[in-house]
């Protein structure tokens, strides 16, 4: 079962926005409401964007009936716009468009037929390598999760965020079918709540053990030794280490790193861009304060309140432990170890994560603490 | 307007449950309707519920046709028990009841007329006691606000948290009033969201002006250099300075400490148990999961999905810059300086704060890093 694939001559999407009440698949035999449904949120997540973003420009080429090249191409040039505007601020969008803008005007596809072909077989590869990505990401990441272990984890990084598997959640998913005995915390993630609806859901699915904690719990859990690993994903990392994700990712490094605990955002390299130095240069978007004043629809404030919806923040790489990638783990120094990771040179195999602390008196060796 | 009073022979209260939506006053002329509304959370926060009940003892003194002390007593001792159990984890109800009954049972209160008289003062009295408390630390910790600050605020600790003015909401309206300009960002604090409906209510009555954010949004914020103090309340502070409160403070303690943002509780010494050496000897209050899976009746997730409720966290001393008490500031070292505050010994005159660094160069003075 995949977020979304290319079924039937059409694009089939899970509706996330009915989930966890209803699994509903949608069907779009036209380009225009693949357009919509990305927009309207229908399908969220980065790498799931993509995928559904290739998918509707091979329908577009499906379903236009071109007398020829030059023709099927003005079409699909009208097609790529109105796709790219869908939501003009994901960067996967721009890339799975222009990927298949590439094939449709390859010199070796001169037919309209060809061209067709072509395009479904590219929007099929970005979907495919997806979901091959993220399983090897999940094995690397699978290494650092021991039988037994509390898992905390933020927003939604499932087979929803991506085309199937998931980049953390990825790594439960590996983690528990290798038969580890694992358990879940998951952050509701305010303000959309991807944790609570999304998150639980796959994981109920999936038939893996979780509760979900209002985000407020988090601190309170790993404080009391009850987390021994924080997985997140990255919407963005820089070529220091810096990664941008969902809102409240930050304040868990800070106090996961003052508990000693690990915390590993899981990323695919197309998301690591080495041109950033550091995640400073990241803008961070504001989503609209209703978001915040009525979570789906139902108001916890008069819509009159003030309110601010910053959607991402920045965690500084000095809170990161290790970064895992397709490519391997990536430990510091991240500015050289990242660049190996994104050109596939990662080498020596990966190191071990260090041995967790197994000393009796560790728990009294506080952090720094500059007010006494 | 105070959130508990005597009004024309009845006990007034603001029903806490309408808010933001509507300003409701409800009068409550039997205490067992006072018990109810206790349980039912009309009326919440420690000081609040203490008011509440000392004037819900004095209401059944009043409502009860006796003929003599002792038939009063009987029925004073039924109206205790009943009050108690209304909030049993309540300590401050528990204190005001007992406050009552040792009036009721003073050897120079004879008369049934008496009885009734000096225990309408008392209760009187705990309620005034509170809002001369609070104007004293609001006098207190107002000196720690700066003109143009941005105060980072979490939870409800004010007006409608106590009988009126408040704790940390206390301070921030003291610094308005004294002409600082202020701006106020709210955790809206899920789960029961305080932060939002009472809070952001309180400062919009009090023309303070304020933006409601995630609790998520906190670090981001803070990293970003756009808060200047954080205050919150207590529950409850331990002798050697930990702190329990609403949950999530901790993880506000953590951040705030890591980018050298002050960060100070504001409480009572009547909430401070120095017979506690430290705040892992406090118990934590787990609620109904409902809380986290349906606020205020709007399901997000479906209700057999698990998920776990701690209502309150420990904050370590190490992350507390000082304490505002009616007595002082109180600094490190905690279990000292604490202990005077209680005594009312806290001299010479509470030290100042230390000036806000002015380094250019702090910024780049990075915390204690273990992982590089």
């Amino acid at each position: 079962m995949r977020t979304v694939e290319w079924y039937d001559g059409k694009v089939r999407m899970i509706d996330q926005r009915e989930l966890p009440w209803e699994l509903v698949f949608v069907d779009y035999d036209n380009y225009t409401d693949v357009a919509r449904a990305i927009s309207d949120m229908v399908v969220r997540g980065a790498p799931a964007i993509g995928a559904a973003a290739g998918f509707g420009m091979a329908l577009a080429a499906q379903q236009f009936d071109a007398n020829n090249r030059e023709e099927l191409h003005r079409y699909l040039e009208e097609a790529a716009t109105v796709m790219k505007d869908a939501r003009p601020t994901a960067v996967n969008l721009a890339w799975a468009v222009d990927r298949l803008m590439t094939i449709a005007k390859k010199p070796s596809n001169q037919r309209v037929k060809d061209i067709r072909k072509a395009m479904l077989r590219e929007a099929q590869r970005i979907a495919d390598d997806d979901v091959a990505i993220n399983k090897r990401m999940a094995e690397y990441g699978a290494e650092l999760i021991k039988d037994g272990d509390t898992i905390l984890h933020h927003c939604n990084t499932g087979s929803l965020a991506t085309v199937d598997w998931g980049t953390a959640l990825g790594v439960v998913r590996t983690a528990h079918q290798q038969g580890k005995r694992i358990h879940v915390l998951l952050d509701e993630t305010r303000p959309r709540l991807q944790g609570a609806r999304l998150s639980a859901w796959e994981l109920m699915q999936a038939e893996i053990p979780f509760d979900i904690i209002a985000d407020n719990a988090a601190g309170h859990f790993m404080r009391t030794g009850q987390v021994d690993i924080v997985l997140v994903g990255s919407d963005r990392t820089a070529g220091n280490g810096d990664v941008a994700n969902k809102i409240g990712t930050y304040k868990l490094a800070v106090v996961a790193r003052d508990n000693g605990i690990p915390f590993y955002p899981v990323v695919p390299t197309s998301t690591i861009d080495l041109s950033l130095s550091s995640g400073d240069d990241i803008p961070i978007e504001e989503r609209s304060p209703d978001e915040v004043r009525a979570p789906f629809g139902h108001a916890i404030v008069p819509d009159f309140y003030p309110a601010r919806n910053p959607a991402f923040d920045v965690t500084p790489h000095r809170y990161v432990t290790g970064i895992v990638t397709e490519n391997g783990i990536v430990y510091p120094p991240f500015d050289l170890n990242l660049r190996r990771a994104v050109e596939g040179t990662l080498l020596p195999p990966p190191p071990r994560a260090p041995e967790p602390e197994e000393d009796p008196f560790a728990m009294f060796d506080e952090p720094l603490d500059t007010t006494e």
